[in-house]
């Protein structure tokens, strides 16, 4: 039955065509008898019609009257004829143009027809397979992990015992109990009250704020009875001491197994390391460490903590730029008194020496006794042979500023492998961006099983001394950087703060046992209408006729997957995650980076949810639009819109929608503190529309990541935006190639002012771009928790100052993380109604805020992380001369 | 005064143009004078005539005759008026049709002369930015590194001596002597000649390969007074008399400095581990490690040698999908008689055996005690509770092929962290594809130093043995085939054959000491002509006047720099070389995945041979054409065509290359055994041809990495193909953007045939696509070099087998490396001369081998790597409207 309409529908149409036909043919022979025909050009008219009036002169005269008459009376008869001809001549030519006009109505409304019945065929369609992928799916919908606790099993009795002396061969196979850390247990930890076993940790300092900045941990439970790892904050204690106090901790259990003692130093400053002490099973973690006392892979060691508690510390960083300083390196140091003099040292020190006879360019600052006006500290304690840092933290900053590399000196007693001295130089050069070069390969460096130190220093044997020099020049400056913004990750990431080096030590410990991270919090999203309100519904929406063509299955909403890599991401990616783009400290539904099937796999057993395009046989015209192709699952994409008291714009943008395929749903975010008004009625385009209550007025809310946000791809589009759905479906298939990506459709660029050494926003045309606008724009749901969550905080509040440049910011953002610039995507320029006005004042204020953004937001970084594009993304065969028998990917596009 | 002759151009256009003017104004004023004017629709016509007659009839007969008469006169002299004037109508517009076309060859030439004008302009500027760089310059040009060798300095007299009691507490900084290893040695290695020291190998094969093998290795030189390593190989001898053996060594020198005693198993069967013998500082590698006897980060974890001796290996290697086989985990092992019962490992056994109770589907094989049939080995020494295998190597084989995963049990013996055993076990399992699971967190895996097990294999401790059937079904088919993915590489890379485990022996050495490898060997590029021979020239090449825009300068031939990153690379990308697409055994001049410096940074310092666009303002048309612009600095690319016995087509397709920018070099592969004939003129196109005698004709020569291609960009074109210089232009500029993938023009796909579960080459119309004909592509001399020298032999004998496929080779190469699809760029579909015909039958081989061809290359990989795109990369302006006063950034494209 549902096929009868369009048939009698094509029934109708051939007989209406065979009419108009027939009348066209009459019309045709008609014309042909009855009207006369000329010539057209000018000059040949006259010439006939003056020959016509010689044929006339050789008549004779009486014959001519009765010829005239005669023709007279034809000419009546023909006149008349003329006329009535004529007459019926308009009438048919109305008729024909009616008929036309029902013609072309009844082709639209085929080609609708077809369209609408492709469209849904091909849901049809995919409803099935998806039902098949239901039936024969064997494993069930993964959710957000659960924390699951196991009984406290037997097993922890049987872990085998090493006796008190033999703490110093722990190991985690040893040493460890794994029964209260179950994967599913989300990694609870117990911090002991730092105030209430203050004999632990002495420093007020310390005892303040690793206590606020654990509290702010989602790993810290205090229920002792779930908890996994158990942590003791231990400062400046003597050996007597804590050997009495640790095993009075309630929860240490005769060996304290699975307590980790926190011994952090403020800096350089700090007593003297846990050493030589039985603490049982138990982990320590401290910034020293020496040979055969440190206990590999199990114990750690962690930095000093030397920045502020918490919060944005990229102000305390340098600039990267330019790759080479006015210093080629830098030392100052000074042999604490009483070391023992070691003939490597010695040579050590004259070969660094020597470096400043050099007649080389390069310059250098290498002391080895402090300078009168920076002297060594004295209330410093060092192991032997430690070389004591010169002057104040500030004035070492003002010389590792101007130095392109940071000289690093092992003490002199090879079995001493860290020190809080050697990690506080580490850390104040990584801040300075000054590359730090290690002389001594025995050195250990801080969460050194997930951090790749390699990327960011300059680790040497001290025999290489004589090949330092060699080696520093031969760096490139594209290599140099690397290392200078690598050190600012470990920096700012896993040592810049307080709240950074705890975090990093929960991670550190967690990401060793296995265990994923807790999920990243997801934005809550508040109706805008009461509960009880039912929202009016606009009559009917109709899509816009330009985009007649199929473009692809209407299916019902289908949420990404989510949470399915919970215990692979961190073997096949933690190297990534902890060195590269990742973000160690949570678990996200899923990432941009997943990584891809081989191509056979999804029709050899993996293909759930592939939708091959002609069913792995390729194609364009229909098998194109029919199927999504490419090389990952089906997908859908959410449309967030951003909205401030525009109703009737939003409305009819929302309307436009109607009728998209892959659309998931659209997220309507209401800026305005009043509620939409209680008439207002909305279109029903076959998804649910979501209008979330913001907080409050920010152009940040256009990146927060909702929970109702369901889907991977994100199109954020303005609320006056207008993208046709073609534009739409070809972006959303260019993004899924490029998951990491922002996929686009007008694009920007930064362009350097050479006058003020600053970079300006750019509109211009141009072929070369670096930024596309996200008033329309596809980018991955990850990226809406790093904007919201993980980007400096500097960044957000002044897109709140300006109330603009929320692009610009997601722009650095991808770029920075990727190392890659966006996608353009076929060519539009802008996206705005054409007539909507912009008044120029309010153009060039806009313009000049986004100048001064693209700066600040430079400054964040410590460098310009965005990149330039010199080509756009169109579809495979557009503009391409085709045979007639095939079709194109798209109509238009 | 160069500016004379387009002034003198426009000043005559001008004149011509005010002429055709003046007679277009005549002309129109004559005719609108002399001509009457007539209605022109049929019907007004026809009744004009008949008034006229109407008018005649009313007129006295007397009256009619003078009138006809004058009538007549009157016709008579405007008759003769109209000819003459139409007479002159026709001169007139053959004067008009005259001065068109003149005025059409004049713009022609003025734009020619512009065109031309604006190239020099270009040129010019481009040549003074590049001379002030070579002024400013401070650095030398590099080279490809050259050996050094120091005096063996006083140094190694002061490294710290242990005393052989202590050789257990050997580190790098304590006992290996740095001073015979300087960074710019080139790593030389000293190789005891087993024959001669036999008492130390005694396993003959062994003997004989490993022999064979470091022969091939280029590391290996016999002269001892510069080797950096001594290495001799060591068997299954007595402490007793080993430690008679090794101080008679002739290079010993006391301690055993900076030897490495290389004890390799045949599989798991060999001699007891070197173990509690005093070896000095000699480093060991062998496949035993004992927890305080193994020296870490001194001593080698090595496979046992299971493989081949060399060559291709990818036969033993089973297909990667389906990801889920039939079995989820298979073991079969028995407990070395007289081992200790631990209770930790009696319930590991009892919850293993559990899961083969479970009601899940899935199925396991997990024996605890060797079946009858496959009864365990009675020649196998192993240590204290090691787990024996079962059966022979291929019943074994034949189960891990069914299995998804494959358990390894540690030892119960808990300080015993790696035996030939386990090792066996792993190297079985890689090659099967059976994703390796270990239970034992104390397991120590080969070459861990530089590789990431953790990408490849589940390594849990004994205690998670609960949560395992948790965690294997919580692996995604997508993470499974990336585990299985890196498996493979591990082994095919560091242990499938005799020469990969030697190979990476030294390479991880010398990966330790941060010395660089050796650069990869170039293809020689012997002329085609005689030393003496001087090809004639053609006389004059013009450029195809299609392309008459600038797009770009003519610079001289500008050599991508080279070995810029020798002290670097393993720095910032050390990990990728090891563990991802590099090749950590050679050192390239360049490689695609150089990192990109801050876009900032080519303003403040680091500018050198960067042309960034309108000098950072960015910009179109002029701006655009005159600068490479983009992330990285100016170069140029090589063209290489290869060609046989097509002398005339060949020597077109080179003229039309003339006036090309950025062209370095044409590189013509003469794969005919005839020389060129002695008469052919070729054209002087502004670059060096260079004519390469091909050793022999092989399709494979396309992709020969030649010393004489001196930039990192190749253009491969067939010689026979027709390209626009603006697509090459545009091409080059894409290609730079992506400089890790093929970057072609005609796009191919591989379809998935469903009736015979396998591969199809196709080449219709489709709007996904998975290669781009090498025909006309650009690509990576990287790649050339994986090409000829690393991608399995099979691959390039099947190209010469069938003449066919080494542009599918290419693009499974590239893929298969960056897990990306290829890049497409522009409309065309082809690119051949349309009238050359291809006769069908010839065709349809040619397809039926390219099928073939598709489905042997996935077996070789083991897995299909093409991937499908969906876009193509156009200009950024390309089909924009852009006001009249901008210009687009290239005029056609």
């Amino acid at each position: 039955m549902s096929n009868a309409g369009p048939w009698l529908a094509r029934v109708r149409m051939s007989r209406a065509v065979a009419l108009v036909l027939l009348l066209i043919g009459i019309l045709t022979v008609a014309t042909h008898f009855y009207l006369p025909k000329f010539e057209s050009t000018g000059i040949h008219r006259s010439r006939l019609k003056l020959e016509a009036l010689e044929d006339l002169g050789s008549l004779k005269a009486a014959d001519l009257k009765f010829r005239i008459e005669e023709m007279l009376q034809i000419k009546g008869s023909v006149s008349l004829e003329l006329r009535d001809l004529e007459g019926r001549r308009h009438a048919l030519q109305a008729e024909v143009g009616n008929y036309n006009q029902k013609i072309e109505d009844l082709k639209l409304e085929l080609s609708k027809q077809q369209t609408e019945l492709e469209r849904l065929k091909i849901s049809v369609e995919q409803a099935q397979v998806a039902q098949q992928e239901a039936i024969e799916r064997n494993s069930p919908e993964v959710a957000m992990p659960k924390r699951l606790f196991p009984p406290r099993s037997a097993l922890s009795e049987i872990l085998p015992m090493p006796s008190a002396q033999e703490s110093s061969i722990c190991r985690m196979n040893l040493c460890f109990d794994y029964s209260l850390c179950a994967l599913t247990s989300g990694f609870p930890i117990y911090l002991y009250d730092p105030e209430v076993f203050e004999y632990l940790e002495t420093d007020s300092f310390l005892r303040t704020h690793l206590a606020q900045t654990f509290g702010y941990n989602p790993h810290i439970n205090q229920d002792p009875s779930r908890a996994c790892i158990f942590i003791a904050l231990v400062g400046n204690v003597t050996k007597e001491n804590l050997e009495t106090a640790l095993p009075k901790l309630p929860y240490w259990r005769v060996d304290g197994r699975n307590h980790l003692l926190l011994h952090v130093t403020r800096g350089p400053y700090g007593g003297p390391p846990l050493s030589k002490i039985n603490v049982g099973r138990a982990m320590i973690a401290q910034s020293t460490a020496i040979e055969g006392i440190f206990r590999p892979k199990f114990d750690l060691i962690i930095p000093p903590a030397m920045g502020p508690p918490g919060g944005d510390i990229w102000q305390e960083y340098s600039l990267m730029v330019p790759a080479r300083r006015r210093l080629l390196m830098s030392f100052q140091g000074q042999l604490a008194s009483g070391a023992p003099k070691e003939e490597l040292d010695k040579f050590v020190v004259a070969q660094l020496q020597s470096l400043l006879n050099t007649k080389a360019t390069d310059k250098f600052i290498l002391d080895f006794v402090c300078p009168e006006q920076y002297p060594a500290s004295t209330t410093i304690q060092a192991v032997g042979g430690e070389w004591m840092p010169c002057g104040t933290e500030s004035s070492r900053a003002t010389i590792l500023k101007s130095s392109t590399f940071s000289l690093i000196l092992a003490p002199t007693d090879v079995a001493v492998s860290s020190t809080p001295l050697i990690l506080s130089r580490l850390v104040e050069s990584l801040k300075s961006g000054a590359v730090p070069v290690l002389l001594g390969d025995h050195l250990q460096l801080p969460f050194s099983e997930t951090l790749m130190w390699k990327k960011a220093v300059l680790h040497l044997p001290k025999a290489r001394v004589t090949e330092l020099h060699l080696v520093l020049r031969a760096i490139p400056d594209s290599d140099l950087l690397t290392m200078r913004r690598q050190g600012r990750l470990f920096w700012e990431r896993y040592m810049g703060s307080v709240q950074a080096l705890t975090d990093t030590v929960v991670a550190a410990l967690r990401d060793r046992l296995l265990i994923p991270p807790l999920p990243a919090e997801q934005e809550s999203s508040p109706s805008v209408f009461n509960s009880s309100f039912v929202p009016l519904k606009m009559d009917n929406v109709v899509p816009e006729t330009e985009a007649e063509e199929s473009l692809g299955p209407i299916e019902p909403p289908y949420p990404s997957p989510q949470y399915r890599r919970n215990y692979s991401l961190f073997l096949t990616q933690g190297f990534e995650m902890w060195n590269d783009w990742g973000d160690p400290f949570h678990l996200y539904p899923q990432l941009p980076y997943d990584p891809l099937l081989p191509s056979e796999a999804k029709f050899l057993g993996s293909g759930l949810g592939f939708r091959p395009i002609g069913h792995g046989a390729g194609g364009s015209g229909r098998e194109f639009s029919e199927a999504l192709g490419g090389n990952v699952a089906r997908e859908q994409y959410t449309v967030v819109m951003l909205t401030y008291e525009r109703e009737q714009v939003l409305l009819a943008s929302i309307a436009r929608l109607v009728g998209l395929p892959y659309l998931n749903k659209v997220v309507v975010v209401w800026n305005s503190p009043k509620p939409p008004a209680e008439d207002l009625r909305w279109p029903d385009i076959g998804v649910p529309v979501q209008v979330i209550k913001a907080g409050r007025n920010s152009l940040n809310n256009r990146f927060l990541p909702y929970d109702a946000i369901e889907t991977e791809a994100i199109l954020s589009v303005d609320d006056d935006a207008h993208l046709r759905p073609d534009e739409i479906l070809f972006g959303f298939r260019v993004w899924r190639e490029q998951r990491d990506r922002l996929v686009g459709f007008p694009g920007r660029y930064h362009a350097w002012d050479l006058e003020h050494n600053s970079w300006n926003y750019n509109s211009n045309y141009s072929c070369e771009l670096s930024m596309v606008l996200t008033g329309a724009a596809f980018f991955h749901k990850y990226y809406a928790y790093l904007y919201s969550y993980w980007m400096p905080q500097a960044i957000r509040e002044k897109v709140d100052e300006y109330m603009n440049c929320e692009d610009i910011a997601m722009n650095f953002l991808v770029s920075h993380i990727t190392r890659k610039p966006p996608v353009k995507v076929t060519s539009r320029w802008t996206f705005r109604c054409p007539g909507c006005p912009v008044s120029l004042s309010e153009d060039n204020t806009h313009f000049q805020e986004r100048h001064k953004c693209i700066n600040f937001f430079s400054e964040v970084y410590g460098y310009m992380p965005l990149l330039n594009t010199q080509f756009r993304a169109d579809s495979i065969l557009f503009k391409t001369r085709i045979p007639h028998d095939k079709q194109k990917c798209f109509k238009f596009i």
